[in-house]
């Protein structure tokens, strides 16, 4: 597996993508509504690496996140090609999951998290493109 | 600039480096002993992307953020051949910096960290190997 992508939680994507493309020079490469959250992702890497900033349209996940710590680092993804077979080596370990089957994410990939609890406090995605 | 790492603190460093070993493949790369902090770096990319575990040996930034959050994702790193550069553009944006001047890092690397609250709420660290 190789590093995929750090998911960053903000109410303002748009700020935070032109301040770090200001900064750092990383460029947006992907924009979407989903799953009630504005995602953007800002390549850092030769297509190998990337911010996802997620910023909450309507309730969910991420809006209780930026509630309960304010804008931060929500997770950690890492890529594979076989997703199942990356959920299954979990299931192995007693690694709660959250996603017991892999299913759609951002930017039509295929993921699925494991829960923080099992995993030294750390929110995983497994990310299959 | 390109990731170089997520930077994790944990309170058992080796356990954490077995773990994501067995879950995810992600190899030990190096080890030391640096500013009262055991840290690992696990390779998770084609030498291009690490994650750094940060176990604290004495009272630090890190058995803070310990006694604070528990185990979590600390900081996000970008990696550039000209940090001075990179710390002149923070400063003309107006972004507060932890490090004026670069400082030594882990693995002999120049590292320099720009203030969260400037930053979308993430602390970022700049590295030049």
């Amino acid at each position: 597996m190789h590093f995929d992508h750090a998911g960053i939680a903000t109410d303002d994507a748009a700020a935070l993508a032109e301040l770090y493309g200001d900064l750092f020079g990383l460029e947006t490469v992907h924009e979407e509504v989903f799953d009630g959250m504005r995602v953007v992702f800002l390549e850092c890497g030769d297509g190998d690496g990337y911010f996802e900033l997620l910023e909450p349209i309507t309730e969910g996940t991420i809006s209780r996140y930026l509630e309960e710590n304010g804008s931060g680092i929500h997770h950690l993804a890492l890529a594979t090609d076989d997703i199942e077979a990356g959920l299954e080596t979990a299931r192995e370990h007693g690694v709660s999951l959250i996603d017991e089957e892999p299913r759609s994410g951002a930017w039509g990939h295929t993921v699925a998290f494991l829960h923080p609890k099992d995993t030294g406090g750390i929110l995983l995605e497994l990310v299959e493109h």
